[in-house]
């Protein structure tokens, strides 16, 4: 079984815009046990992206394509596909009642344009989209079975979970291999020290594919592992995962591949206590990563994003005098930031954050890139100051917001 | 002129690594006036890798692939390469001199695994690798020229900053055309509907090329034209855009393809006019996406964001009978925010949200994707509800955040 991957769009095509899809697919796919061989990505061109998939058809056993399913006139993928399959292209009453119900719900009304979404290639199978207007179809061209799915990718990732993964899985049967990953989230090493200490796991374990992954700021140790036993697979990745796991220590965020804020909110959990931010320079990110994970209301209470040095005075109580004597960006003022943000709301912990994210206001002393953080915990506060060379605004305020974060995890771990 | 682009990889292939060289490159191609057809991407198989770069000389004229020019066994490009041209490697003396002038600049050892970097396809030409080991090459194989360059990002952006578009511009000469395109940024119609009313830009202007790209929750309007006569490019696209903001009316963000945060921040810096912003169930990510713009310290003062009810009687001021009567959701509730903030952070406007993003908290009477926002100014303040069906927790955050800044915005444009 192996599969080929097809993005559509003269966004991507002409660069204006990065394929995260096909990346996405493909990982999804190889994980199911399917061996992706190729990617492609063409424009919204009617003829060339035909021709591209009677290609794929002729090469691969599925074919995956995203893009180009919307009611515009540059969505030409539903027509290229029917001609790719000798097909015409029919209203299908599946497609077109899903599309009204979508409208329906949303006492929205629903467009002439939107009516030719649920045009699709005779013989197609339609795919439900349950958060957009685009559905999708299953088509086969020669050997190959197409899935298409909008390019849009909250809904592509609802799709190829709910509709294409379940239907491979369906197909291929006993003949799938189990191919298991394991994700080790860390943060603190540089991708390249991180993939030293443990590229011996494939001296190890021979069987093991190790494949590092940068989320900046974190970076993802993914252990991957196919075979016909299952038991085996489970437990070679079990006892690689210790392994890589020791190698890295206190780096390593969790061995379920989740993310600072979902690490800090669980520990949060565990302890029954509460967290409060004050933020300069990350600008609101520190609350808006926490409060992205579901169910953050149980720890979280309150965060200040106070850019004004008055707001710090007056809301968060910081000490005009400290402004002063040592500026905003100084472990003074980020030590009394977090006891004040503490202090108002009332919470069991209080992180902060001021610095430098650039590209502007930064000085001799005080460079683009420093940060100083503070922690307020009920026993005591501690400031500190760190330098991070990334130069560009939005990197400078994730890493600085990972700071404080991850300043707050050694204090719940006792690291 | 045309050209395709290939990445390399198993890490790419299998999707453990999303690729950004080929939409950078694709970018810096069109820019420069060659049209980019198709990008690609295959695993280290020196097979497979072979038989692409020779479909991709029957069709391309110029053909751009990164990634395998490593030091290891698994970095197959330069044998795939010459396989393809039908050519034997043979250790190159200048790229030799480059690895060997690499190390002894950095005072580290060169390896074995190193100097087989240095053999390429007998007839290629080096292409100089200023910050890495991997020296590309440029080779012609039957009528496509290839460019080879390493997958590391920094060293191929280098590479073909230095050595591929130079060389690209001579062999092009005055046969490239300008390649340009307009940005219309739009909030608040839907991706169908905004199609719709800028459909006929085509029939008005055949020779424009029109796209959509849902930038949720944006919808950006996109203008592309090409031709000889760079002066008459420019004089269309400005009479297509013009259209097309007629069209849009006051749905247009920014002619110049600016997102919300950075328009609302030029409107506040014109009228010398500062931000404080409650935030309840956007959880930071309206001080985020405004403290993400460089120089937003003009405008922006402070961001609470209160998840409790307690931070938002204790700290924003809103009033215990208030929340006893109405709820945490409601127009009455966001108004006092808003005042609140304003007040405390003795800004010009108070923006504020509160609202179920979900998955949990939603009620009959406010299901989830229900948010209140309010607005307050120096003579009055208003709330106003309103209720999008997104379902997921992420976009319910942007969408809110969306509905807070486009309030601002139509305030501020007095539309």
């Amino acid at each position: 079984m192996n599969a080929e991957i097809l993005a559509t769009g003269d966004e991507i095509r002409s660069g204006a815009l990065v394929d995260t899809n096909s990346a996405y697919i493909a990982d999804k796919l190889e994980t199911a046990g399917i061996v992706v061989r190729r990617h492609g990505c063409v424009g919204d061109d009617l003829n060339t992206l035909a021709a591209v998939l009677r290609e794929i058809a002729a090469r691969a056993d599925i074919g995956v394509v995203t893009g180009g399913l919307g009611p515009t006139t540059d969505d030409v993928t539903a027509e290229a596909a029917a001609s790719a399959a000798g097909m015409d292209l029919v209203e299908d009453e599946k497609a077109l009642a899903m599309i009204e119900a979508f409208f329906k719900t949303r006492n929205r009304v629903m467009t002439p344009s939107n009516r030719k979404q649920a045009r699709i290639p005779r013989g197609a199978k339609t795919l439900y989209n349950p958060v957009g207007t685009a559905p999708g179809f299953r088509l086969r061209i020669e050997d190959c079975t197409f899935y298409f799915l909008p390019g849009v990718p909250p809904e592509m990732r609802r799709m190829l979970a709910a509709e294409v993964l379940p239907d491979i899985e369906k197909t291929v049967g006993d003949g799938r291999t189990n191919c298991l990953v394991r994700n080790i989230s860390t943060f603190g090493l540089t991708e390249s020290v991180t993939g030293e200490k443990v590229a011996g796991v494939v001296r190890q374990f021979p069987e093991i594919k190790l494949g590092l992954r940068a989320k900046f700021p974190e970076i993802h140790v993914k252990l991957y592992l196919q075979g016909d036993d299952r038991d085996h697979v489970e437990k070679t990745l079990d006892a690689a995962a210790a392994w890589v796991n020791a190698r890295i220590g206190k780096y390593v965020l969790s061995t379920e591949g989740k993310g600072m804020p979902h690490v800090v909110g669980n520990l949060l959990r565990e302890k029954r206590a509460t967290l409060a931010v004050a933020e300069s320079c990350t600008g609101g990110r520190i609350a808006n990563w926490i409060t992205d994970v579901a169910g953050s209301s149980d720890y979280f209470l309150f965060s200040g994003v106070s850019y004004a040095n008055a707001a710090k005075v007056d809301i968060l109580g910081v000490s005009p005098q400290t402004l002063d004597a040592c500026g905003a960006v100084s472990e003074k003022t980020a030590r009394e930031m977090a006891v004040g943000v503490r202090r108002i709301a009332g919470a069991t912990y209080g992180i902060s954050t001021t610095g430098v994210a650039g590209p502007g206001g930064g000085t001799e002393e005080k460079p683009v890139g420093t940060v100083c953080v503070g922690l307020a915990m009920p026993e005591k506060a501690v400031g500190k100051r760190f330098f991070f060379p990334f130069g560009k605004r939005s990197m400078n305020k994730s890493m600085f917001a990972m700071a404080a974060l991850e300043m707050l995890r050694r204090e719940l771990l006792s690291l």
